[in-house]
């Protein structure tokens, strides 16, 4: 029997969320790989094998889990969220592509996951309503001004943001930076949210804006969305107000 | 009782996709609503009441499930995909803004579900691989000159985009235009894909360039994805390559 490797998204935190396809890879699974936290969250399984590396060798973790699957093994590769969103596939095709020859040929499937800005998305009401983009604020692999280009490239035309890894212990001035830019080409009054552990049990949501937003709410489970100059807040007798973006867009 | 409504994403197609919470909340419904083909992929339940409208009237379909609710209906409005990208949520905030005051007490959850892109981005590896916009190409809801000005800006900052409402019957000239557009700003050989009822049976995949793209491969259940400078295929032995882009990413 021939390996295989399926790169699966457990999605933002509760188990509600996965869908059906990434609990029956993982429990066919012989060998789950996967950063500490994550695999942390699948049940255990007897004979199951299980491999958590650290955060940041997402190459490695890659590798390895192709390594296993040349071997035989049926590998279960997991990710929180979509592995397709700043996750885990791109990190498999760079491993494939760099690879030997032998994992071309091996059986790879990729199951997607509610990623991080959907969950925050539908707890708000629908701030992402229209056109959006969704940015990496890690400036790891690629250079800092390409950030500060794409920030003022998608604030200038009118779509919503949703930033990823906006801040950690190595990476602390950057979402101040970012805030700074986009102060300059967006009004005061436009919603910023961070939404930290969306789902898990430690959810955490708050409702700014670019004129309040302070940098230091966020941290490495934080995704901070930044609305457009037609996001609305509604508010509600109790609770939170809802956000969301019109469908309806006036000339950008 | 009072009555609720559930803004529910049923995802791609594949019922291995759609989350357990969404299943659970289809069930739990005493009348569901919806554009017709997404109502019909529900199993029938005695007694459930299913209220099943034409395309194109989202506004007049939010307003019947929040009728419906505080007559004290328990209301499920499902959606395609993740109700939050370009689906029912927004229409329904926008309802309930300009609706009487008693529809803010309303319980009203969103439930996300997997969108085109993901099970698209999925299928093909990871396209998305990085920083990316998803973009309607729709001009019922706003100028086409504000599309335009989107699809440069993010192009031009080297964003992967994602195509939502390609074309119509009513709308049939915007991709390729879109497509001259995308031309200008980026090499001949990016990857475009043509992504068609991606998991539903009827799944259609086609990847072209920039050179060769042609508009009338797309239709109303079509997402296209635009590469940019940087994404890559990956020959496989057997069946389509592979298509990436990788998470490094040179001066944009």
């Amino acid at each position: 029997m021939s390996g295989c490797v399926t790169v699966a998204g457990l999605g933002p935190g509760d188990p509600d969320l996965t869908a059906p396809a990434v609990v029956r890879a993982l429990a066919e699974a012989e060998d789950l790989v996967g950063y500490i936290p994550y695999v942390a969250r699948v049940p255990d399984k007897k004979g199951q094998r299980r491999h958590a590396s650290d955060n940041r060798v997402e190459l490695d973790r890659a590798q390895h889990a192709l390594t296993l699957a040349e071997e035989g093994r049926k590998v279960c590769l997991v990710s929180s969220g979509d592995p397709g969103v700043f996750a885990m596939a791109a990190a498999v095709f760079e491993a494939l592509e760099s690879g030997p020859d032998a994992w071309r040929a091996l059986k790879i499937t990729v199951l997607p996951g509610i990623s991080a800005m959907q969950a925050a998305a539908a707890r708000l009401g629908a701030p992402l309503g229209h056109d959006f983009c969704a940015l990496s604020l890690s400036d790891n692999l690629k250079p800092w001004e390409t950030v500060e280009k794409r920030l003022r490239a998608a604030a200038g035309a009118g779509f919503v943001l949703s930033l990823y890894n906006p801040a950690s212990k190595a990476r602390p001035w950057q979402l101040g930076r970012a805030l700074e830019i986009l102060r300059a080409a967006l009004p005061d009054t436009t919603p910023v949210i961070f939404a930290t552990a969306v789902t898990d049990g430690r959810e955490h949501i708050d409702i700014e804006t670019l004129a309040t937003a302070d940098p230091a709410r966020a941290d490495m489970r934080t995704l901070v969305m930044i609305g457009t100059a037609e996001t609305r807040l509604i508010p509600r007798p109790d609770g939170q107000p809802w956000v969301y973006t019109p469908r309806r867009a006036s000339a950008a």
